[in-house]
């Protein structure tokens, strides 16, 4: 028997099994959904069910009509970090320059500063809020960097928050270690001894406490080159830790074809690829990652070469990069219609990305990513027309529930959060 | 004695006597606010208060260090229509052309038929969720146009539905009568026998069953021309019924030099408008309402020119623009954020457009849109860092708290709609 049943659905599994050229969501109409042990122990058409509901399932649920999908994947994101940066922000639209915000001790450092400074009791609780904020907005699992803390202390602090995290609310987690992600003060003029510093001392560390799901890199004239990249990688893949990599940004760097040579579960950001970066990235299976939110936030011209990750079958997922200096998002619909809009991704692939593919990417596609038959019991209800609605609204659409590891968050939100309002 | 004590918060009043060049939202930390007969009867710094809380007042509640701001003004919206744009909107991104997509039916055509199909409780009840939404993002005030009716029957039945949701949400409502908003294909090459038939059968009907409270046209190459405008406006002048116009968003019709004659309440969209227009609208008063949703989603290169607004001191709205075909939005904070991102707007000037400036739009500037002695208790809780954090995130910010006619909503939402969750 199993421990609770859905019905009166229509579903968008996101399962490629299901996907086709006339139904790029995977689409199941008037169907239901057996959850046993916090997996999925049952996915179909309602009336192919192979009982009564109540012969089948100790909790028999009523989805109302809503579109049931998979929990949302949002698989780059500095969401761990103290401080606040929208007075730089408010200050740059009244006229300061970048210099005279950096002088002001403003930048990428004032988030450093404000991070080392927290306690990893403040950090969590900071965190811990936007985190639920990307909850209700439909996100289910979570890839949390390091990388505000560039000492070993305050990377650990930002690694054990991430695992607190996924132990205490509910939502998964999964941890990447990026202290390669800006020079500390400390080692300014000395960017190879500061790799050097987190191969030797932080990394191995980090993995012994078993605070890594992987290991990221800024590679970009204005942080680190491939060669310096290239060191950390072999570390990683020295302790068995996949690697992943901000790449081509803001210029080609090489750090796309490097990360594709060392396997990375994904590339991040990738405006600058060439069709030689795209093919190596196609012939190792790395997951395209991109992030309208900081094209926008940043006002970049130079688009993704959308095309060119269409030819050659790579997959692209879209994520959040919720981080205060170059994008303030925690909703992945939002991000959903910022691709479609602003990078002209369909609304079929806009939803691959942030479930299947944002799944892969951190090597989680058996667990989460789909509605399919064994998977975590991760999923939303939304009332919409269809799954286009997904793409379809500036800022995201809420979902109405949230079911993590097959139980329903006991308050709703979304619209019905204010039914009781005067 | 007053109904409602607040205290432990600090406020944004967007008040115009409270704002400075230091400060541009009238900022008052450690206030307090009281509350009586749905009335501001008290604001201002805590320890001013005449006398100790619970002599003062009923009920005194902690807003528990919180941000207060004024409830926001959506003062540009088509959020009263039926049927679903979503799957056009796909079908583009998947490559169908704009003339596909019209002879399949789609484009404003499509919403008009469903709208006209749709009985008044079906139209009233896919509004009221959308509304639903827009409340839930801190919209307390809305405008609502017609003109997805275009005939007798089914614009009176947009307009009484915008006159329910004013009864029967907890939100208020400003109607606006756009009967010239796009030519019904029942009058196709007959665009003057239109404009007459507005004026003489729909306009004095809805105005003698009170369902107007201001008249607006479309005013472009593609739409109405300034003279079938003005007659429009003459007639609304014999009522005795305000004017405003979208106007110059595709190119540069004329249409803001005329609103600006007949002292139009606004003018929007005004992406095309000249420096000689942009006097006009000086001299006369009239609000420019910008609207970066449309802007940003058919993907409009030619920005507004908010420099000459500043120039010559003409106040600048923002609203949603919600609507089916080019601005699907609800959150005004969202709105905010791509009104600083893409139009360079200060987060100050954002926060004045959709609180006392979109009240101002409406003719409600005695009523709400700061918060001031004597005007509605309308009012949000943030848990923010501060009133820049308002405009900073992108896809927008969520009120935690909503106070609407100087009642607390009974389910609070936002960041703790999640709190029950497992
Ligand atoms: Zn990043
Ligand atoms: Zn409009």
């Amino acid at each position: 028997m199993w421990d609770t049943l859905w019905t009166d659905i229509h579903v968008a599994t996101a399962d490629p099994a299901r996907i086709s050229t006339l139904d790029g969501y995977g689409c199941i109409r008037d169907a239901a959904l057996g959850i046993k042990n916090g997996r999925i122990s049952w996915i179909g058409t309602a009336t192919d069910l192979p009982d009564t509901p109540q012969k089948l399932a100790q909790d028999v649920r009523s989805g109302q009509g809503f579109w049931m999908t998979p929990g949302l994947v949002d698989a780059h994101t500095h969401v761990i970090y103290a401080g606040d940066r929208s007075s730089e922000f408010a200050e740059r639209l009244n006229g300061a320059t970048y210099a005279e915000i950096a002088q002001r001790g403003g930048g990428i450092l004032s988030t450093v500063n404000a991070t080392r400074r927290a306690t990893e009791e403040e950090l969590l609780d900071v965190t811990a809020r936007r985190v639920q904020r990307m909850m209700s907005e439909g996100t289910t699992t979570i890839e949390m960097k390091s990388g505000y803390g560039l000492t070993l202390k305050d990377e650990l602090k930002q690694l054990r928050v991430a695992r607190t995290i996924g132990k205490t609310l509910p939502v998964r987690v999964h941890a990447t270690f990026l202290g390669a992600h800006a020079l500390p003060p400390e080692f300014r003029d000395r960017q190879d001894d500061y790799v050097s510093h987190l191969i030797a001392e932080i990394l191995p560390l980090a993995a012994e406490e078993n605070l890594i799901d992987s290991l990221d890199g800024f590679c970009e004239t204005i942080a680190f080159t491939p060669n310096q990249i290239e060191r950390l990688f072999r570390a990683a893949a020295d302790l068995e830790i996949p690697v992943r990599l901000h790449s081509e940004q803001l210029s080609n760097s090489g750090g796309t074809k490097l990360a594709a040579r060392y396997g990375a579960l994904s590339t991040d950001h990738l405006e600058y690829v060439t069709e030689d970066d795209v093919m190596e990235l196609a012939h190792s299976g790395t997951v395209a990652m991109l992030l309208p939110g900081a094209f926008y936030f940043i006002r970049e011209t130079h688009l993704p070469p959308v095309s060119l990750f269409r030819k050659h079958r790579v997959p692209m997922g879209l994520a959040t990069d919720c981080n205060p200096g170059t994008s303030p998002s925690v909703s992945l619909t939002g991000i959903m219609n910022m691709a479609c809009t602003l990078f002209r991704m369909t609304p079929e692939e806009a939803f691959a990305a942030v479930t299947r593919i944002g799944a892969q990417a951190l090597g989680l596609q058996n667990l989460t990513g789909s509605l399919s038959l064994g998977k975590a019991a991760d999923m939303l209800l939304w009332d919409i027309a269809g799954p286009h609605e997904l793409s379809y609204w500036i800022g995201g659409r809420r979902p109405v529930h949230r079911i993590f590891d097959g139980k329903l968050s006991k308050s709703p939100f979304g619209n019905s959060g204010i039914s009781g309002s005067t």
